[in-house]
């Protein structure tokens, strides 16, 4: 089995900064920039969190993440905006345009900013947590490079294109953050690790048939689209939503280039302009009880919103620490003499 | 068999339109109100359409859909908007929705209407096709009565809240129109009908295990979330968004009621308000053009985009006249002398 050990939020938080300046980047940026790694290792998203990092710094190195860019004003229009995101850090680029939504909505009742060629911004949810905890309800989605194929074909034309949905509730939020492909790349190398089939068929294998292993689907590259037919239309859509309304890449456009580069869009609602707005913790908060009153299949099985599980796993890993694969950390860690 | 008998656009919207005008709709209101059920019926979404007609007239005269009722405009803020339908005819205060939201973005770039207590609108992608003919983009979605259970759950709870998102091609559109359920209750009811299995599993018999019989999952109730619990999570966002943006009912609380009310969110894009809009056509054919490069699993499967398949079938009800199940049909044509 992989070695794990634990690491103290605030080790992993100056680590990543110690890192980063080290690799040029200002303090307000460095900080600014591990605080979303460790916050989303904190959260249980290792994946985008911890086990990305070095994959970030060797971009940086690589020249593809532009320490120094800032994004800029294309075009406005009132509640609408495009940016571009000058190739910088992708998590900063979708920081600042998730923010400028929220001044929108403020003006507005309801804002939107494109953002055209940025970097991976790692973990949708992020943005999520991010707008509901300030009182907003957003709706924000990225392309990718292509990662899954079309319905009925066998090459990788479509990205999984996350998108993520976000309310306010009690002091946390509710944050739906979803990939168009029933599993991560990350889920599926963790299985065939752990030698286990997927709960449900993950994709194809390279005969066409849908199956549960791991590895045949890795081989073939056919991940499973969300609803099959129906996530990958949606896919498609949020692609060219996506390319129209930032002005930036689609994802036939990043696949060619083999980095992962992405654009964005970034919708948010001001509650607080909204009709009968001091009902509306209440209007959650009863959706969610009748939610939670749903009779459970066995008596073992939870019934959770969204957000729910990562509510236990950061007060979990706040408390504990973070769980971090040895070798990822032992990487991390020989990355402040690397520079 | 189920007899099957052709009948034309132009008979099927008069016989709409006269059926409404018997019932007491306005002639301007029952022309629109009829050009809905039989676009739907052309675009062979006859579940929205034809098959559905027979109900709404029920609704009617049970007093659910009230045909004089006028939506009105509760509270505005720039680009935001709620309207309340006061239960009039589900389609005309959803169009009327729609065009303001665009209206809106013509004003602001984005615009946002939420519509409470209206009736079932039919078929999402009607206002999908709309917004983008008129050169917009759009998302829109409406929540609906509980008839899916949440993930691990058997009760039913959440809707399969049916989202549309839409944009502009060539001169028609790219639509995607999805229920957050894999399946609808007619397409389950189809499948029974000829005895046939579901092509994948569409839920869990009353063992709670997944299953490709429709029968079993009618019987159960427990519909799949497109997904799985992806799609459950996605389902509750929508219902919560809907519920906090038009000052609506929840699906708990419509569920309560019995009666199929909903509520709607209509989000426009005015594409003409963004950077670089003259290169927007090109863009979005070369997205559709490399898509269409997929390599098919077999010679024989098609690569299409979403909305592909309404253009042929529609081209074909046009030219041939539409399908219709005979006892349908003739339910319509009681309703003429049954007013």
């Amino acid at each position: 089995m992989t070695e794990t050990i634990i690491v103290s939020p605030k080790e992993m938080n100056d680590t990543f900064t110690s890192i980063l300046l080290a690799n040029g980047f200002q303090l307000e940026k460095a900080k600014a920039c591990a605080e979303v790694f460790t916050s989303n290792s904190i959260d249980g998203v290792y994946s985008h969190g911890v086990n990305r990092f070095a994959r970030f710094i060797e971009y940086i190195k690589n020249g593809y993440v532009k320490i120094n860019a800032e994004s800029k004003l294309i075009h406005a229009f009132n509640a609408f905006e495009q940016w571009d995101g000058e190739f910088g850090p992708g998590p900063l680029n979708a920081i600042k345009a998730i923010d400028r939504a929220m001044q929108l909505a403020t003006k507005f009742g309801i804002g939107c900013v494109g953002l055209a060629n940025n970097n991976h911004w790692m973990r949708a949810g992020y943005y999520g947590w991010r707008a509901a905890k300030a009182g907003f309800a957003m709706i924000a989605w990225t392309n990718t490079i292509g990662n899954m194929p079309a319905w009925n074909a066998v090459d990788r034309r479509l990205g999984n294109n996350p998108i993520v949905l976000a309310v306010p509730y009690q002091q946390e939020a509710i944050v739906v953050d979803l990939a168009m492909s029933l599993y991560s790349y990350g889920k599926m190398e963790l299985a065939q690790m752990k030698n286990e089939q997927l709960p449900v068929d993950g994709g194809f294998d390279s005969a066409g048939k849908p199956t549960r292993n791991p590895s045949a689907i890795i081989e073939s590259g056919r991940f499973m689209p969300i609803g099959y037919w129906k996530g990958a239309g949606l896919s498609l859509l949020l692609d060219i939503l996506t390319t129209i309304l930032s002005n930036g890449m689609a994802t036939y456009e990043y696949t060619k280039q083999k980095i992962e580069f992405a654009s964005q869009v970034f919708i948010a609602f001001d509650l607080s302009k909204t009709h009968n707005y001091s009902s509306i913790a209440n209007r959650i908060e009863a959706i969610i009880l009748d939610y939670k009153d749903s009779i459970p299949e066995s008596p073992g099985k939870k019934i959770s919103y969204p957000g729910e599980h990562v509510l236990e796993t950061r007060k979990k890993n706040l408390e504990e620490g973070i769980p971090v694969v040895k070798k990822v950390w032992d990487e991390v860690l020989s990355l402040r003499f690397d520079v």
